[in-house]
């Protein structure tokens, strides 16, 4: 099942994707999937990010085909077990919203990546837990500024700066993510594609690693680590993030305009 | 004016401390401080976080007194521009709330801080402008594990495991934090005495810094830095962070306790 959260009539709503038509539901899709009869073109909303959530983690070091550039990059050592960070709330854009490049930064690449949804509350779960835990999965955009700002440790503006967190389009409750095939295009040429089989930390271990020290809440995002080399993107770009299963994130790329007094 | 956020009659409210009683506001208190004719004595409610922060922020090497050791048990050069970093919202509790310490932790020091509360939406402002957009002030417990966890660069659980994140007791919106002095008590003992003053960036400078790439939001709250040299605390331990002029955020530590099955 296809779950998106939109702007309908001025005001968030999540529904399931019926084709070209959205069945709304009549609470947030945490608890219970709650259909109503209400059902209305996909045309008419927009979609926004999948959940509006309480924090929106970030994973690295989780592809062996992208560990060398990231420890270049960030000027780390590739670590044993996962190394999480947060990415700023207002990272959090849906698809087709842009990001927008701001004046200070250098390189700042793509990092197309598969997103766990959190389902519920949890601590100190066990990864048998964690897959209770799991709503479902997304495709996310990891954006980074990697000339200098991924040196900077905490990564609060490498990968914090507002609009650098695109997710969506949408959740998908079914996926066995393992079988499925992720490729990042850029201006509509294949740039990255990986079998997310390659991954090395797998979303139920993150997520029952990850609790052991911090609570996760319904609604929280993970992103779970990009792979190949990136590159970066420039003004006038589009980037495509596509998960076989789940469908196409797709963000064009601007430049800040300066503030109008 | 101490705005102080409480639990009354099971709900979360604002309200203005007024000695030993509180006068409850009919809303949050960022737009405007609407206060009602509703005043309950401050030991029939229990205090919460100050705020319920979309972003809960901090920012290192901030104390002449402390870049050294920060440098040491983080293994990070010491910068000379702000390094912020995200503490999971779930590290947030407020005064009084115990501080539990997981069996896996080494060294979980106390790192006493005065905390800036936003107080409106805001990106791309000026030093002069960010006056303008905090709130006021509180006491903040930026926790941290010194052992092993503040090298793994993004401190998600040196800083960010969950009761990490102590703030209190309650906000002063008409604070000049340079003319006040910040003391922390370990068990009753002064442990760390500073003034204010001696913060390398100011809290103006680091909204203004911040808000360049990422916005900031009402009711975040921005750890502005440790002084001196940090210790360990232990379970049976009791914490106090006090500024002059605001008051005293007091937290017992605790060891977690395993889950019952």
């Amino acid at each position: 099942m296809k779950i998106a959260r939109v702007s309908y009539r001025a005001a968030p709503r999540y529904g399931v994707v019926e084709g070209d038509r959205l069945r709304l539901l009549s609470e947030p899709p945490f608890e219970q999937i709650k259909t109503t009869n209400d059902v209305v073109p996909m045309r008419e909303v927009k979609l926004l990010p999948p959940t509006e959530c309480m924090n929106y983690w970030g994973v690295g070091f989780n592809y062996p085909s992208h560990v060398h550039q990231a420890a270049e990059t960030s000027g780390q050592h590739i670590p044993k077990l996962p190394r999480p960070w947060l990415k700023g709330v207002g990272s959090l854009i849906g698809s087709e919203d842009p990001i927008i490049i701001p004046p200070e930064a250098g390189a700042v690449h793509y990092e197309g990546e598969l997103v766990v949804v959190v389902k519920r509350k949890c601590r100190r779960v066990s990864p048998e837990e964690a897959r209770d835990c799991i709503l479902g999965y997304t495709c996310g955009n990891d954006v980074s500024e990697k000339k200098e700002w991924e040196r900077e440790h905490t990564f609060w503006r490498a990968k914090g700066t507002d609009t650098f967190g695109p997710a969506g389009p949408w959740i998908e409750t079914e996926l066995e993510p393992e079988k499925e095939t992720l490729t990042v295009r850029l201006n509509g040429k294949v740039v990255d594609t990986t079998s997310i089989s390659a991954m090395i930390h797998k979303p139920a271990f993150l997520v029952s690693y990850m609790s052991t020290f911090t609570t996760l809440y319904p609604g929280d995002l993970i992103l779970t680590g990009a792979s190949g080399v990136t590159q970066a993107m420039k003004p006038g770009d589009v980037v495509e993030v596509e998960i076989s299963g789940i469908g196409i994130l797709r963000n064009p790329v601007e430049a800040e305009r300066p503030l109008q007094n």
